[in-house]
């Protein structure tokens, strides 16, 4: 018998004596981190709203019942019965019964009322049908990602299941208790943005952190070889954590599964999903530049079939010796400040992952509170001496002016973005502007990525700010389905229409203008004197963005009837650029982040910055907070314990 | 056909080009680092001096010339000749004819004749006989280890042949060429002495320098699980480089044999001949002790028949992108500094091993004298701020003192002393002392391993310092050999004869009084108030040797009637220290190292030293010679490059 068998038929003993003894408890097993106990008696859990947390705190785990199939009511009878336990305004979309688990998947277009007062609704339920519910929001407004997702998960619900046992008992497994020690490697985004990638190690376990490629540098890919990552083995990494879904953080991460990597991924729902839509697209644009993709889509499917997600706050074993936090970071949906409890305590790391220290419109501040933490790895993007933004409420009047004046200059306006995060703050801003008349109102049209990757964020808004959120539960209050918007879902032709059209703002991808929509709205725009580029994110050198900013004004377009051809466009609109806008700290804010972190860690070890940001970040933090500090190179090991 | 076979048909054809048409080669094969040549032509080779030395140029590699069994005299004849060759002042004691590879080891007296001027004597024998000469020193005292170590190589030839081709191979395997990057990981004597052991590896190669185990702290052994080390597979490694035999440096080399490590060990010929007396030693002590020891003395075997020596200042290909250059430590004999240079120029590290700067009676000082080097990684037992030695003349003069004194009292003196290295340094203190008149004549007698280590030196006189070996070529001027010194080989019954005889000093194992014969010297003679105890080396906390220099006179020694049993003895014999014979460079000499080393490297990792001295020491080389300095922990990885 092996040695979590064996603990699992002892807490199976312990479960019974914690429990009335009519209550029959058939299996207990492991499913990921949580523990899973199978039942002929759902209701009698279900009736009793203590016992579940009671057992939860005992055995410091996540408790989820299982019922027994003689349990469960039939589906009709079932269906009926839920409906009519859930109050009407819950809008439930759909109900979805999974014979194999006793559960009943319940898409609502408010979640929280199909949960009700601590659960109570959820109970309900049990207690009159036997099936155990579980919730997800229908996406207020259509995304093909999220829904893409979840039937594919449906759909490999059995696989998904025995990865879960498998990874439950890996995470359960015996620890050696050998000496103990804690080590971080660095595999890439040292002295360098780009190619994130660490290994945490103890003497036990080794977790992979991010795993992302370097954009704009072919080539130079995290280095997954060396012993300590995947030379090895693959599979002697335990666990993958994924701070957020940003290719610099996350484009290798399907990578891992071809290199025959089999374990869990650790990342927060929206990151599962975001990571899965710019995985995708980043495959695509490689196909269409013509460079050999580094895995197939099939790859990024293993990868979301691999993960499992975790939501803020949650304390959750992922090694014997190991338990993950993940922490709001506010630099984009999903993305996390992981925290590390290693060996019961013995030692605490928090890797910040990117983060925005002060509140903005889409999102609450990074979180830097945390029980303990003795050593912080931590990303360093502005950490340069003179790297201070603009307040984002000046940048806000100044895009408000530049706006208002194109618009009586009878010109449309032009905004490359990403997708993914300052498209949405643009369009808050831009929102708010038209509702409280500081702009006139005007079509948005949203081209590219961006209005899936809104609908994205529409379908998780318990990871945005809470103002924000708590107007996206009241549908009539939803910024994101304001009139002025529109999805440019009709190609070319409803390009040529807006173009033709009257003065509105255009949202385009890709954010450096390096492909993507945005050339087409500069063949169209372009040659009008009377609108306006206005550039709101950073520009890396090398990009025509770049090249725009500097003075450019004849540029190279692809041939819309010749693909495999470009001509040069005369650019006669006028260039602006609104800084302020960054998903990034900038140096004020990574200083305090770290100056008010609750504890203030021992060491900082800088990285994600150029060689300069990195260096004027540790020597700032060692001069002003007498901390150790660190600029790692890559490819090197510190040992903190 | 293989990359490494490809490789060697280009050579043949290249050797062919550079040899006159009349010479044939039939077949060109690798064997470790050498490249051996094949022919039914030796008596050719040997004809011309400039031929093989032409070609070891021109590939930069080392030749061996390997004759067809067609062009072999007959043993018979072969022997007469060869011995009509040789002067006869050369006292050949032994040849031994290999027909599998035309080899014939000559044992002489004095193997510089056998050699003859530039290699004259060695080419005239092949000329005659067509056999390949090579040949070993007959040990001046005869020692067990050397004839054990010889006998076993020549009986596992057909095995060790099989090694070297294999190693021939992989030394000579295809380069892959990633990335360029050099890197150092710590696996224990960090912040301690004990357990010396590193990684140094590049994208294409991992080399192990050292594997000794921390003396006094059982179970404290180098952290070889982890993947930089053997975690990802014993043959991960390419090469163990060991740099001197100090069971702190190559106790658990063996080990590696146990875990499944079939590659080469680098070392000097004597650190393998003392490898393999002081590890089987070591076998002996846990099983006296009731440990159990970490791997059989089958392992130690292995280990040296998978040795490779090489001598100081021989350049050895190790790895398709190392070379390694041993230079002369001072510390013990054949203690090497050893130099790594790497990728053709990248990068050149060198490590110290354990050193002693200035030239002692025993040994010349070490080397720092490099083509090139740009990180040291640095022994600092002494590198504490006030760890400065008595100078060794002032020693001297108070030994002598001692010893005189302790004479005139009609008493004996009692030394106990380290086998390897700090008896033989004693050995040739007092039998100058004698020679001069400076003491008494008087006996000398040595137990334990001393005079099975003193056999081990005088049969490597190459490794001595340069005066002394030229005295040890004059049998009548050997040092070693002088009558004073008598080998206690009689046991229990010479040590009473000695103890009831007249004066004399004695020197014993163990060198902390931690065991071995040393423990019944003090029943015998510790009771006599005109004897003295001299400790002439460090004695560690926790030995008995160290509670003895603070003061204890009732001490534990062993009953000899009964083993399991202690019994308690009054120390009554007077007990001095005389400071200045340590194998180390005191804090002085490890700063002149450094500080006169040419080229200065850029950066210095300390290492081998508790934590006060490496701190210490890394300060004051940055302070003093402004280089970047490390004071590592174990478990650390460094990139240099
Ligand atoms: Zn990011
Ligand atoms: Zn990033
Ligand atoms: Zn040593
Ligand atoms: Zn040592
Ligand atoms: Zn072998």
């Amino acid at each position: 018998m092996s040695s979590v068998d064996k603990q699992l038929d002892e807490l199976k003993t312990d479960v019974e004596q914690q429990i009335p003894n009519d209550i029959t408890v058939t299996d207990v097993k492991y499913e990921g981190p949580e523990l899973v106990l199978y039942t002929p008696d759902p209701k009698r859990f279900a009736g009793d709203g203590e016992l579940v947390r009671k057992l939860a705190s005992k055995f410091r785990k996540r408790i989820t019942i299982r019922p027994d199939p003689t349990a469960l009511t039939d589906t009709t009878t079932a269906e009926e019965k839920i409906l009519s336990v859930i109050p009407e305004e819950a809008r439930v979309t759909d109900l979805d019964f999974h014979h194999d688990t006793g559960e009943v998947v319940i898409e609502a277009g408010k979640p929280g009322m199909v949960i009700g007062r601590h659960g109570a609704t959820l109970r309900e339920i049990t207690k009159e049908v036997g099936w155990t519910p579980e919730v997800v929001r229908t996406p207020p407004i259509e995304s093909s990602t999220v829904s893409n997702v979840r039937n594919f998960l449906k759909q490999e619900r059995d696989d998904r299941r025995d990865i879960l046992e498998r990874v439950g008992r890996q995470i359960h497994r015996e620890q050696l208790g050998r000496e103990e020690w804690v080590r971080i490697s660095t595999l890439g985004c040292c002295r360098e943005v780009g190619r994130a990638s660490f290994v945490l190690s103890t003497a036990d376990t080794r977790i992979l952190i991010d795993c992302g490629d370097k954009p704009g540098a072919e080539g130079e890919v995290p280095y997954l070889q060396v012993p300590e990552a995947l030379g090895s083995g693959a599979n002697s990494i335990d666990a993958v954590v994924l701070t957020h879904a940003h290719l610099d953080h996350s484009a290798l991460i399907p990578l891992l599964f071809k290199y025959g990597y089999d374990g869990p991924i650790y990342c927060t729902e929206p990151t599962r999903d975001l990571m899965g839509l710019l995985t995708l697209d980043y495959l695509d644009v490689a196909a269409k530049e013509g460079r050999a993709p580094p895995y197939e889509s099939e790859m990024v499917r293993e990868a979301i079939k691999h993960t499992i997600p975790i939501e803020y706050g949650d304390v959750t074993d992922i090694a014997p010796d190991i338990k993950l936090t993940f922490h709001n970071a506010g630099h984009i949906l999903g993305s996390a400040v992981s925290h590390f409890h290693i060996g019961d305590g013995m030692y605490n790391v928090a890797f910040s992952g990117d983060i925005h220290y002060k509140d903005t419109r889409l999102f609450n501040g990074a979180v830097n509170d945390f029980p303990r933490v003795e050593t912080l790895v931590m990303e360093s993007t502005y950490g340069g001496r003179n790297d201070y933004q603009t307040d984002q409420a000046d940048s806000e009047a100044n895009l408000v002016e530049i706006i208002n004046e194109t618009y009586e200059k009878g010109g449309k306006i032009v905004i490359p973005a990403f997708a993914v995060g300052r498209s949405q703050e643009i369009m808050l801003v831009l929102e708010e502007a038209m509702r409280s008349g500081k702009i006139p109102s005007m079509p948005v049209h949203l081209d590219g990525m961006i209005w899936e990757a809104t609908a994205i964020h529409t379908t998780y808004p318990e990871y945005l700010r809470d103002d924000l959120r708590d107007r996206i539960f009241h549908e009539d209050k939803n910024p994101f389905l304001a009139d002025e918007f529109n999805h440019i879902d009709a190609g070319e032709e409803e390009r040529q229409d807006v173009a033709d059209g009257d003065q509105c703002i255009i949202l385009s991808t890709s954010g450096m203008v390096t492909g993507g929509p945005i050339m087409s709205w500069l063949r169209h725009i372009g040659p009008d004197p009377d609108s306006r580029l206005v550039f709101v994110g950073y520009q890396a050198q090398g990009t025509l963005g770049r090249r725009i900013q500097t003075g450019w004004d004849e540029i190279p377009v692809p041939n819309p009837n010749d693909a495999g051809r470009t001509s040069t466009l005369s650019l006669n609109m006028d260039v602006s650029t609104v800084d302020g806008f960054s998903g990034h700290a900038d140096r004020e804010g990574l200083m305090n982040f770290v100056g008010t972190m609750n504890p203030r860690p021992e060491k900082v070890l800088c990285v994600h910055g150029d060689e300069r940001s990195v260096q004027d970040l540790s020597s700032a933090l060692y001069h002003e907070y007498n901390m150790r500090t660190f600029a790692p190179k890559n490819l090197e090991t510190f040992r903190f314990k």
